[in-house]
């Protein structure tokens, strides 16, 4: 029992059954149709079950669930439990809805992985930051994006409506102008079909919207990433300079002393 | 009175207009044709109004138009006032190019959303500052399309008139081209349709300006962006440092009374 | 005679004939056949010249010439004159080699306006200053291509010939791989008219060529000039870090000063 | 025997000869077939073994293998000795696979003209400080690329085989959409053969992923890079402070002494 303890608890194993969880799910996913496949993914499935049962044991609900790991292999393997349902339905359930979402729950015990990430910590925590850095674009990214979905489907819903049929349309139309993939192709579809006064507005229209949107809007994203970046080296430096200030500060003290021990 | 007022300052009600009119601009989109959205819209429209007589009247007509936030408000009331005729005209304008513009230009009221962005003053104070970085290498990048604009329709007007049949339509091709989408498009349709030496030509000239406008350029926008951004992070260590040449100053003026004691 | 001088010598008449240089040519180049703007831009190509004249005689040759601007002046004039045989041959030689040639070479005179652009100086600094920081990388990025082409067209000069025919146009199309733009479309080539076993590899190739030469390459480029733009702010800090050097060497001998009285 | 030596051991030499096998290469694959060529290409790679034996006996093994460039040039020329064999047995190769093989192994050898580069040494290292930097974000995406291979494979493997029939077919999509390069096909192929709900699902499934793969991805590994580029720039000035804080911490003792004396 204490053995088994162990192993559960050995980050080697655990490792080892991501990894040939994720195996197993490749070589299935080329359709090869092999029963022992389902079942030995079934296994480690259940062998990840009690994997978080020993944990828990072991270190107690409160300290298993205070790790932000921790929280996120259980969600994990939680939610791949359903797909053990595909050994005993598995035929009936074949080419439905359900089947398919069962199948692709499983994969995400996979994403367990980047827990032994090398520096996996200082990865999460860095893109955290950028995140954190730039959520106000992205906002202001969002905002923009609807009302010029908006402006868009008002102006061209009649004579593009592959692109601004409606603002849902509308709104994928612009977010694919802003990745600049295919831009141009949106005015000159328009051209084609109006007079020469409204071709050349759209297309002075979705140049301006690509400059905003896409290389300003690009470039600002980038740029903040890396000030979020580049701000730690000069955190350090300031740090160095602060205690800098200090030694002098004392310094100063030292000498006022000695001013005062003149008079 | 004092009520109505109350509700027409809080920033919570407004916030929650702004964001109804944007959801009622966003259904009505969908060409439900319900009259009732087009009145409820109309009523937004005035409510807006309201409100500007209601915060002119609160603070003053110079400290109202005082604040960049209001000034930006009230240019897109006004500017979504004709708006308010579709509800008059709708059906006898339907179509035109007029009722068009008039459902355009009551999208603009949604731009108000801005203000209530959170940090949307550093936010607009952060484009601004990276547009004033900017305004040079945008300057020199019109006079280049301009330019190269020029030459190559004065070069290949007879051979891709599609997309060097006059300046105009060369400033767009240089831009699309300086986009990077699709650029080797053009000197791949002038190969097919000339001797080899042009061919070998215009692929060589086009990678050349693509390197130079697309690549380049791009790269000194960003690197701009990026200058403007981190130069924040040394100004503060900046200003940590002249605070330290001040305190070695008094320290030495310090230094220089005791010597002059000495003698 | 003085006062014709003063003209030439005046920064905004000369601007002004430039942009309308500039401006007769755009019109120009719409074909309208007016062969009275023809006369105009022989007249302004006269005027630059005149322009020359007047400077080379107030300033002297050698500081005339000392000047960089003033080179790049000169040279483009010299380089649009041959265009004013248009004025005198131009219905003979009308759809000739020749009679475009000298059509291009007139545009020329319109980089003139760089010199007139706000900061033209610092920016042409920053420019020259990114280039040279990136120049052993543009070296790096040339011998890639060459390597990388000579390698792709013995690989697959059989089976994409309109990509790798020969190592020529094997360069194009690394080039155009590099620019990441349409790069996918040569292995789907390539995949479709071989085995399986050859579509893999060449897939696998020529992602490995996207990722090192494409997106890594871009951004080691891109890094070198925000390098290059940010060490600018350091620069400054340096120089404050080291005047503070300066003056604690200073207070230092002070010190030594005192401690020597003591003895 | 010695001005052989001498001949040998000189860069200029070696660098024409290496300049002259990429010539021939260049030459050689217009598919000329001068036989002539062949056998300068083979004379230039004995050549280049003579240099190897020249060195080795000039130097010594030891210090020979201890210089990575030496290594780097032995591994490039044994690589390319099998490609002597084309001389000898080309009219019988022609056309097979082996023959290829050899064709490609003998353009290797240009690769030497690395270690002539301009600034060769510091070039190569600050691409391996680049990569170290980016490693963990590197091995992030192989994970990130292989687990959503697999997701959009299990959802999308009916819809689109052509872009996800199995894991390997769909690791190669993930890709191509991560390079931004026509990534809207895929979502737009899957819109066309499903109904509306699977069309939006599909539609923002891979917006979701080409912002988190493309956009942040590529800003990420950029912004790394840059940090480890302009940290170069703040080591020194870290240096410059250590050395400041240690000419105070002179200083401090100095005005202890001074103190102390006092009492």
């Amino acid at each position: 029992m204490q053995s088994l303890k162990k192993i559960f608890l050995n980050d080697f194993f655990v490792l080892g059954l991501i990894v040939l969880n994720a195996v197993i799910i490749f070589i299935d996913e080329f359709d090869v149709k092999l029963k022992a496949l389902d079942y030995l993914e079934a296994l480690i499935t259940l062998l990840f079950m009690g994997e978080i049962v020993v944990k828990i044991s072991h270190y107690g609900v409160r300290k298993y669930f205070g790790s932000n790991w921790n929280r996120f292999d259980f969600l994990l393997i939680i939610v791949s439990l359903p797909s053990l349902a595909i050994l005993f339905y598995g035929d009936t359930l074949m080419e439905t809805n359900i089947f398919l979402t069962l199948r692709v729950l499983r994969i995400f015990k996979s994403f367990r992985v980047i827990r032994f990430m090398p520096e996996a910590d200082s990865f999460i925590k860095s893109i955290k930051r950028a995140l954190q850095a730039s959520y106000i674009i992205i906002f202001g990214f969002v905002i923009l994006i609807f009302i010029t979905a908006l402006i868009s489907c008002s102006l061209y819903k009649d004579i593009a409506p592959e692109y601004f049929r409606d603002p849902i349309v509308s709104i994928y139309s612009i977010f694919q102008l802003f990745s600049v993939e295919g831009w141009y192709e949106i005015p000159n579809l328009i051209s084609e079909r109006s007079n020469a006064m409204t071709a050349f507005f759209a297309k002075f229209y979705f140049s301006v919207l690509l400059m905003g949107g896409g290389i300003l809007g690009l470039s600002l994203v980038n740029s903040i990433f890396v000030d979020a970046m580049v701000s730690d080296n000069t955190d350090e430096l300031e740090e160095d300079v602060k205690q800098l200030t200090k030694k002098i500060d004392s310094l100063e003290e030292k000498i006022d002393q000695l001013l005062k021990s003149k008079k």
